[in-house]
């Protein structure tokens, strides 16, 4: 019963009212992309599901019909459809490029979850086709920017209250690896969250990654060099390490400690109810991603449809896009050869400056 | 542009269609009552504000303007009109009464602030014109029940896993009591909320009500006898105790313990970002309410308006409402008269068992 | 093979050499006999275990031979034997008049478990001789004032930086009550230890007891209405509650806020070794107060035998185990008779001011 | 007053009588030894200062007459001398080599202070000496052994409750480096307290060294390049990892996490007496390392002192020394020359399998 507003270009490059709605087209309607169209639909103020995409027409129909919209097989069709002001694509990887490029056709603002695409070189085609369209129209999925923790982190690192940054030690478990998760995928699915996170915590560019790693755990499905500990250098000369452990069964556990001159601060620690019983006192770790970021989701979501409504794009950009997808190839070279090696960055375009 | 339902109480007494953004008109543009016409713009999913309402006119004009609705001195004349499907009343409590009367004859859903009504002979008759319209309309703002943390708590002990519950300890400190807070006040304002969350933690009503103190704190305004310490007997023999202490000085914390036959549980310690520093670790207090609460708020209008939408009335009663005003009553003649005071509440009506 | 000092009084009472062992006589071989036998055989420096005193004397020579020392079953002729330099009393209370009276006729220091007598009669009379003797020599039990927190608690509370205290809440759970506890025992045995801290933690004194309680616990025995709910007033106008829980089935866990006019304290979080295993974080709690109060007992014993080495008396006084008693007789009426009783004391004697 | 034993090597080695106090002669009375004087005298149990022995006379009879006993410049006359029991090393670490080889010339029991010798040659050659001998003498002041946090972390990872160790993540901070402090007394100062719990906790050997910093400190004097990371890899798959920051500014901090295949556990919060005062919840941080681990000296000294009145050996030995010193080369020449470095280890004799 909401009326749309016409899909009038000028109109969302210079902001929407605050009393229309925002048209949401979905791409994409597996898990991530299925649990989008209930957010958008339940969660977040100020949208609506317009369309939903998906070349599974059946999934697309089912998720479709739970959200009272039209359902698409092809994004292009999907995007050219009246109500239609933003796209989110929840498609995988492989899939993104040429989703951001018909997204681009049609100048609409997107959320792209991660990795914006599955490689550098992709990722750099969506930079320049972004730099083509003359102004920023992407945010990338990194959601971990809208943890209400590491929003504080960051604020107390910004506020230099504790001087300059030395280290970052991060911790990331989870309870047990999803099936056929990959050595690759370490860095490129999990470990990639921390070097977006560094990016952005530090404000500096990661220029160097060397893999580490003890004896596999027996918990960890044959082949699986899991845990591994990744050390990154910064051009700001502040030493990361991340501990990536898939498979350490108790739940999932993300945590940060930034060491600086004049301090250290530190998030994760999950303190909310506290019990004893049974010779014990303690609390729960949460059990997966989806439960210990799910208000970062939620948050990331009103976030974008809040700038976008106000005609902006805010939040990590098509170039932290590409800058974790360059990390992330030199990380799986450094764990596939064992050794130290430096990340290759073009120069950062003014457009994102 | 959202077009507003057309003002169907057959809509609305059957549940509103999912793809309805259901039309608020908020009575009362204090302080409150403007936070919500931002929350319900802004934050909350699938509503709107229709309408603002304030005796000081120019007030509600004010605040219409920003959420682009109408504003009315009148409520009776703001519920009247069209794409009005539920009411949010934040003005003061004495008016409370008279605001639900209003909307009880246009039978439309309430939130109605905390407290229900300023006394218990008002909370009855409010209890008793529910009860005429033969179905539940009111949810009360005890927003404690949408936080986190008590939401934890209540599920771990209505799990059983400890047991029986016996005693429930409960901190409640301010920074500073606002002016021309009183000692009824402290009861009324402040314990109100341990009584709400006593009744609904435990699924007990409380039956008596004693009121010690120390030697008040110097930092307490002259004449308020801060801090203060209650005790609720309950009629399932239960103990609880609560400190309210206004002028606690270093921020706002709110703390409950359940002490169960087999365990205790504990909520309150806030412990997000720990810093060390300058010879000390730790965190930070939270400042006040609003920062203690807002997510909890946000949750109580959300849960509101999604429970309205399915044409549900759930969360705390107009029965919650007459009880908690009761056991203020007894509260306050225990403050008074320094002595253990019993609580006298009426049979519960079927409507609400 | 150590050579004890010979029995010189004079030495005694001004003082010994840092250079020679302190020979203690301990009275009373039931299990806190013997472990204060261990203690000063293994932990305490610079004393010795000279005599053992046991009505049973078979017991009392089993310990002896473990100690290498002497055993007696008449306590009067192991204080008048050589190498005796000081007295630790241990026995049963109903015996601690006795010996403390036997003591006092030999001038010895003494170190007396709690209670000091079973009741303010008895304990009045030790009070008098005491004062009769001219000068003091009675360290009392309350190990509590040598454990680590309190320490610290105390040494902020002292300091001012938290300004006046208000309140005190209290935390008293064991795992399980000992086989034949009852309802006095309760205020005898376990709140008598909270009694004292609140003295010595506020430099004040208890005025009146008030004893409330929820419905008992499944886990208590029959006839023992456990928890109970004890309240303290003050004549420094403090407010203290006392949560005591015999039979909380998790461990010994003993917690003690402060609340000020600036600040808050709280102490008895046991935060060691935290542990995240099997989807919960956390640690033990300890299973009984020997572990949790071990190393205050150690601290205990060691302060005395430095102080009476030193010829110097410290630590809680006869004065504080009458007190104690005064409270608990007017705790034990309260219960009884479910009101507030207040406390009659004497006027303090000039010997402990 | 004590009577010392006689000086009966066969009593010594068979074990002395729980009666007998032991005599210590302490060699080196600087900072560390005249602390280890004022421990034996007034905290010990069972022992006392024999004899103190500095190549500065003055200080050395400064010392002495604190304890009340004789004082030398040499230390073979010392430990020649009648009353002499045992030895505790405490001078410089250039004069350990000489004074262990007197005292096995004595055949004495040792409690040398760490490093037990400056490097691994000299350190082989006391192992050698000892193995002459033909039975350990020697117990090396690895204190940590004996924090009751560390000694718990080890019960628990000894327990297997938590799987197989994977990874140990260590922190070291202090407030401040003391004067002139270099970057190889990084490795072999601090550095070498996480090498000797590495090999402990784990029991393994550690195989390589690698030296990794971020950029320096402010806080850090010219030249010392604070702080630094530094991975251990084991003879056991572990990975392990060590922050050492000399220059913390707030305080001392020592924090370990083992990471297990079925869980993680953590020592090092600091979490005692919870303040909240001035808008800010937390604790103190302890100024130093005395502060920290005092109640570890404590217990080392009274292990020692135990272990040799039974005549046992007991605690880390001259190959835990050597070991720590051979690691400690290799961490020097990691940290100089920029790469990992393989620790060169003779095997182990078999006096200490």
């Amino acid at each position: 019963m909401v009326a749309n507003p016409s899909h009038d270009p000028t109109t969302r490059r210079n902001g929407m009212s605050q009393q229309s709605s925002l048209g949401v087209a979905v791409i994409g309607t597996g898990r991530m992309g299925a649990d989008h169209v209930r957010r958008i639909s339940e969660v977040t103020s100020g949208a609506h599901v317009a369309a939903v995409v998906d070349v599974d027409i059946d999934r697309a129909e089912a998720v479709a019909a739970s959200a009272g919209c039209a359902a698409f097989a092809d994004a292009a069709e999907a995007l050219a459809s009246p109500g239609v002001d933003a796209v989110l694509i929840a498609s995988p990887g492989p899939a993104h490029e040429a989703a951001l490029l018909t997204a681009f056709a049609h100048d609409l603002p997107v959320l792209c979850e991660k990795p914006l695409t599955p490689d550098a070189a992709s990722a750099r085609r969506v930079l320049e086709a972004e730099q083509r369209l003359g102004h920023r129209r992407v945010q990338v999925g990194f959601m971990r920017r809208y943890d209400q923790e590491y929003v504080r982190l960051k604020a107390l690192l910004d506020s230099g209250e504790l001087g300059r940054p030395l280290m970052l030690h991060n911790r990331h478990r989870n309870a047990a690896a999803p099936p056929g998760f990959t050595n690759a995928m370490i860095i490129n699915d999990s470990v990639a969250h921390e070097m977006d996170v560094t990016r952005w915590l530090l404000g500096q560019e990661i220029t160097a990654v060397t893999v580490l790693r003890p004896h596999p755990s027996r918990n960890a499905p044959e082949g699986l060099l899991d845990p591994q500990f990744v050390i990154f250098e910064t051009d700001g000369g502040v030493l990361v390490d991340v501990e990536i452990h898939l498979n350490a069964r108790y739940g999932y556990q993300v945590q940060a400690e930034a060491v600086c001159e004049n301090g250290t601060a530190r998030i994760g620690d999950r303190h909310d109810l506290l019990v004893s019983t049974a010779g014990r006192w303690g609390g729960t770790v949460t059990p997966g991603y989806i439960e210990r970021f799910e208000d970062a989701y939620d948050r990331q979501v009103q976030a974008w449809v809040d700038a976008t409504r106000r005609g902006e794009v805010t939040g990590p950009s098509t170039w932290d896009g590409y800058a974790v997808a360059a990390v992330c190839e030199a990380g799986v070279r450094a764990q596939t050869e064992g050794r130290r090696v430096e990340v290759e960055l073009d120069e950062r375009p003014v457009l994102y400056r």
